[in-house]
């Protein structure tokens, strides 16, 4: 790879991040969306390993870190305007920190949101062995 | 459907603007992203026909008014978080203003970005009779 090809053509925003979709390469499963600057996609470019950066915790957040659940790059793609990224990949176990297998577990109905996935584990069985 | 349920949900970021990703309900295709305000939700809620909000043009972008490339609502989901929206879609046509079905034609390869999809209509053909 030369990620300097890549990143030039990256628009990104006035906070230096670029909205980034993960999908499961082979279901089809849009599985969450987060945000990568420069270096996230540098480095997810070079190790094969997806990095977004959390502005939350204002860092580079290598997806699974703490909870083991990975993303490995399958294929990174630009939309027309080169203001979104669209990473598929292939996701170990649940991509959400609910325990849910991606984060879109919420439908519209006539009452409000419903939760339409059961958490497929929880956030201690994700979390519990880290944080301890 | 009842919009107030639904839209104090959504965490709408200091634009008041939240991404929202267009995939295609039944064979998982992601077509786009772009952005919804609090009436763009609403309309499209109301209505069925999906609404965006155009950063460009700032007003209400009702997805194919200009080219006939409608989105029709099948679902309306939200993320863990409450930032990101999910909308399938049943689209109609192409959903890229490049005439391609989606927006996500460039993929990285070792050479920079690579178009690994063709136009399967014209701009000129979407355009050409509103812009006449």
């Amino acid at each position: 790879m030369l990620p300097d090809a890549i990143l030039t053509q990256i628009a990104f925003d006035e906070h230096g991040l670029v909205p980034a979709i993960a999908q499961q390469h082979d279901s089809g499963e849009v599985l969450m969306l987060a945000w990568m600057n420069h270096d996230a996609v540098a480095e997810t470019l070079a190790t094969g390993w997806v990095c977004y950066w959390s502005r939350s915790r204002r860092r580079l957040w290598r997806k699974g870190e703490s909870s083991g659940q990975t993303q490995r790059l399958v294929e990174l793609r630009l939309d027309c305007d080169g203001d979104t990224l669209l990473v598929l990949v292939d996701q170990t176990g649940v991509a959400c920190h609910t325990g849910r297998r991606d984060c879109f577990f919420r439908a519209a109905r006539d009452q409000g949101w419903q939760e339409i996935a059961a958490p497929a584990t929880t956030p201690e069985a994700l979390y519990g062995a880290a944080r301890a």
